[in-house]
């Protein structure tokens, strides 16, 4: 696929003490050599390309500059990490990048001590970093703690939260704002606009500017006068005070972030000031640069499959079926094409959340909030007040951000806003930080709702009509990462009964009963376990909320053994199943009840199919639950 | 206690459309009516006053000037409505505010169209009222939003997050930011900075710019000069752009809120302005605003009892015993004079969790973070990283906003944080908005956590010793509002073993095991089970997470009738129980288990005796539910 790239600077550095040493052209030609051999690496294992690619100057930089892991470097985010962990100690293992016991695709505590935090979810660093700042202070420890923070992530409440907190304290926080003018999709909101007006109307510091930021470093008095000049000539270049000034940080920049002649001696000044209170650095830098197709249409290399160096062309794989979110985003606009009433919601991803044909074709009914997930939900409970038809569509790990305001703003007032729940369940690669386990179990408590989840791409289809008709209270849609099944999806589906399960396969003894993506796992059981001469029901429960309790009454009457399955955790449908049956007095009589969910603990990246046999929630565990329960022994019955 | 106050003009409104027609004078006349009229009712009948007597004039005056209900006027928290429901046509309900069956001490959007949107938890507003703009703009209405809200509910990100979107969208909406210094404590941050700086280096706007204001009415192409000239009068006195106005707000003030004749003319000017885009009209209050004793002490007057109007004396009854929230404070005041690690954050409430005491002994070690739930659970990450022992101290409810943090930044990372959950468990007269049944189900879920919840006060002292030496991973502490059951609070308490729960009372046949509170009303049950000759076992679990499986599986083994008690809702405690029993094979011979926990639908605001009773969790329930389990004739067995 490609040729190593030549890195004969990288090969002799053992650790960023090194880079430390290196004059600032080594600096440069190291950046060099780093990034020829991310591409390298992220062209053999996919991963994300784009935002890694525009920081390697300022990584190197960084490294140079302070002293880590003893000063506390942290990437927001996380997956802009890969130079960092390149020149951390972790190339080798780079090359095991996201897979099954391999290097995570985002910054970890327990992978490197240079990883003071790990990251997946956006605008965490700044909280954290303040944290590690005033635990320094408090402490007694002069070490600097750097946050390194995108621009789209500064459209986060969180992010914002922590700078109001930041900036009214006299804790030395660096924190670094890496202004691509990008989240994963372009960034939306006024304060990417603002960045954009303090770009065009500022010239960038330039090196007779730096040398005034330098010379602030001469003994006082001449410091003083020294500064005097430099806020002078800021304030001049600035046009006043920056919106982070009037929030308590001195703002420097905004600064070519590839250019390690002006990245360095700024980086160095700040280092050595010795101001009270937080600091910002304004970088500008360009998502894959150093890479044309990247740099070409960065978000279709945010994150990549392998690919081909001289071409770009990414190695995608034929999909056996539509995806879940594109299943989603088309059933959607077909109902939106006779429905005016419904818009959408996305939370700065229209393309991750299937949306975009969406906002093609209804640029009027599309919100991008920009990376808020708080305000997204409480942004459609006022739409849905005025009569329109919202759905909200986001990643399940997303949502655990909006919480509060699905129960406060939404549930509470019994609105009927949709949440489409995206990448519910296990998602692969991205592991722990990304997984969409727990959404059953938190919205599972939330009075009002209804949760559906969809066990195949053309039950998603028929619950995005379900839910584009109830207005009676809000709705949930849940679905997996990854491909359909391959069934055929109806042009016109037919709304779902609100409530109500269905029978797959009539049978006795031994009933299945699972909810979501689990159906196909337990189908596949109920054809080994019929190889053994038995005879399973197995059935969809489609609803969490409201439960079919017709269907789980007849169930838990008529057979022995009642196996419950989902993948999701403790405290989810499993969970509300077996505690109605105790309270319906249905397990007095002795029904063998078992409950396959996900177990207890975090699940890091692999395969979805790995995950899911790690967290005994696939046929095979189905199949050794059904037999266990019925006291058969397993090691004398061998598989078939 | 107080003769009813005279309020001719206030007797003769029936809506607020009456107040449209009324004159400035009669305005004036109006406002301070209803103020008597509020300080009276709140007299009776305890409540929130400060706030509400804060924004009488600009309640009055928005009635006044906007078309309500048509116009959608939103009071963001709701806690400061009291005057706007007096004059919505539930004045005389208002003698029933907060007591079971009466009117809410927040808005509520089945209570009247006048409350477009309910709320309980703050800054929400923005988002809320953004919805109803972006909805008006597609449905071609041509109403408008209002959203008030107060200073400090500009800390939190979800503010921002709205702020961020409305100032890069069109819609008309209206933010009136309510500027009186406070939250309930002190605000703190950046921007509370800023809003001061805001009013101490401009002038108020005058009658003169006011006229200006005015000016901008007439038609075009005078009015485009007068335009211009206002423009100008308004950029020399905020000096520049004020941060809002570099997020895409239109800024007008600062404006004197007590004055109706400023007020009025601002407010219209700025409804028949034909601006595309926000506006923000910053007015300035005063909390407690006419009544001498809560203007002296606006956050002793924040929540009242009832009391006497002369002399401003609460009637607050004599404590049976010290509350939880002040057992924690002194418990953990206690612990940090012996360990100089443990830190305390705060999110704006140091006096409502009991850390009030803590940050006047340890003020450098007191982090009081503003509205801010998400970044304190991630900053207290931060510190938990560098060997600090922080304790966040939070409501149940408020909690709810940083569930993602709590999952990505702490549990995942397995850090030693600890969370103080004061208000778990129903929460009496502020109703369903602030209830803290969800917890349970909401961590439960969370792997690494420890979750301890305290059946009396001295159990919660030695919970927080117990988490103030682990250091394994993170730990959660759960008790109630209110006060504890009287017993005695040991000067050194002992930590508990993590894990293990406790027998309190040996018997046979059934088996009561709880958690938290309900331990008494099992113990309760318990004697009347006695009474007809029962002797159950009565167990308290201490531990949601990790079971004490010893126990448990003993109760299991050795009972006929198994019943789980809580005070929260359905996925919590009795399911991780009963899930773990199921899978276990215990219930495989027909244990009988019942689970009491909160029903899956909102509790409104009453006692909490009345919730838990309404809820059946209380002691009469657990009788019933145990004779019904063993198929005693209930109608037949008269209660005791």
């Amino acid at each position: 696929m490609s040729t190593t790239p030549e890195t004969p600077l990288l090969d002799t550095l053992r650790d960023p003490a090194d880079i430390r040493r290196l004059t600032t052209a080594q600096l440069e030609q190291l950046a060099h050599e780093v990034r020829a051999e991310m591409i390298d690496i992220v062209s053999h294992t996919g991963g994300h390309l784009s935002a890694g690619l525009g920081v390697v100057e300022l990584t190197v930089a960084l490294h140079h500059v302070f002293n880590t892991p003893e000063d506390r470097l942290i990437w927001d985010v996380g997956h802009q990490s890969y130079p960092h962990k390149i020149v951390t100690g972790r190339r080798e293992r780079m090359r095991s990048l996201r897979q099954g016991g391999g290097i995570s695709g985002f910054t970890l505590r327990e992978e490197s001590p240079y990883d003071p935090f790990g990251a997946g979810h956006s605008s965490t660093s700044i909280s954290a970093g303040l944290g590690m700042a005033a635990a320094a202070e408090l402490l007694g420890d002069d070490r600097l703690v750097i946050a390194v923070i995108g621009d789209g992530s500064m459209s986060a409440g969180m992010a914002y939260e922590a700078m109001n907190n930041a900036g009214a304290m006299k804790s030395r926080l660096i924190v670094i704002l890496n202004d691509n003018d990008m989240s994963i999709a372009p960034p939306v909101g006024a304060m990417s606009a603002y960045l954009s007006r303090l770009l065009s109307s500022n010239s960038w510091l330039s090196i007779r500017d730096l040398a005034k930021e330098v010379a602030s470093h001469l003994p006082p008095p001449l410091e003083r006068t020294a500064r005097r000049a430099e806020e002078y000539a800021r304030s001049i270049m600035t046009g006043g005070n920056t919106l982070f000034e009037e929030l308590g940080f001195y703002y420097v920049g905004p600064i070519d972030g590839h250019r390690m002649d002006h990245l360095v001696p700024v980086l160095r000044n700040v280092r050595d000031g010795r101001r009270d209170g937080p600091v910002l650095i304004h970088v500008v830098t360009r998502k894959g640069k150093g890479y044309a197709p990247a740099e070409a249409a960065p978000d279709k290399y945010h994150g990549v499959s392998r690919f081909n160096i001289v071409t770009g062309v990414q190695d995608k794989g034929k999909p056996q079926a539509p995806s879940y979110t594109n299943v989603f985003g088309k059933s959607l606009l077909t109902e939106a094409i006779r429905d005016p009433r419904i818009v959408a919601i996305t939370a700065a991803m229209p393309s991750g959340t299937g949306l975009d044909k969406f906002a093609e074709t209804f640029p009027d009914r599309t919100y991008d909030v920009g990376i808020a997930e708080q305000h997204a939900v409480t942004f459609a409970a006022g739409l849905a007040c005025e009569g329109l038809r919202p759905f909200v569509a986001m990643y399940s790990t997303f949502l655990q951000r909006a919480f509060d305001q699905v129960v406060h703003d939404v549930a509470l007032q019994n609105l009927p806003v949709r949440i489409a729940v995206d990448r519910a369940g296990f998602v692969g690669a991205d592991g722990a930080t990304h997984g969409g386990v727990f959404d059953m179990a938190f919205l599972g408590c939330i009075p009002n709702l209804v949760i559906m989840c969809a066990a195949d791409e053309a039950e998603l289809a028929r619950m995005v009509a379900t839910a584009a008709l109830y207005d009676d209270g809000p709705t949930v849609l849940r679905y997996p990462r990854g491909e359909g099944v391959g069934v055929e999806i109806p042009d016109a589906p037919e709304p779902l009964a609100i409530g109500k399960g269905r029978v797959v396969r009539e049978g006795k003894g031994v009933a299945l009963l699972s909810i979501g993506t689990r159906l196909h796992d337990c189908l596949a059981a109920a054809e080994q376990l019929a190889a053994r001469g038995l005879s399973p029901t197995v059935a969809d429960a489609r609803f969490a909320k409201p439960l079919d309790w017709d269907l789980i009454e007849g169930l838990a009457r008529t057979h022995e053994v009642l196996v419950l399955v989902e993948e999701g955790s403790i405290g989810g449908f499993g969970s509300l199943v077996v505690t109605g049956l105790a309270n319906r007095g249905l397990l007095d009589n002795g029904l063998k009840t078992r409950i396959l969910c996900i177990p207890d603990r975090f699940f890091e990246h692999d395969t979805p199919e790995a995950q899911c046999a790690k967290a005994g929630i696939d046929a095979s565990a189905i199949l050794d639950t059904v037999l266990a329960a019925l006291g058969r022994d397993l090691s004398a019955e061998a598989r078939a």
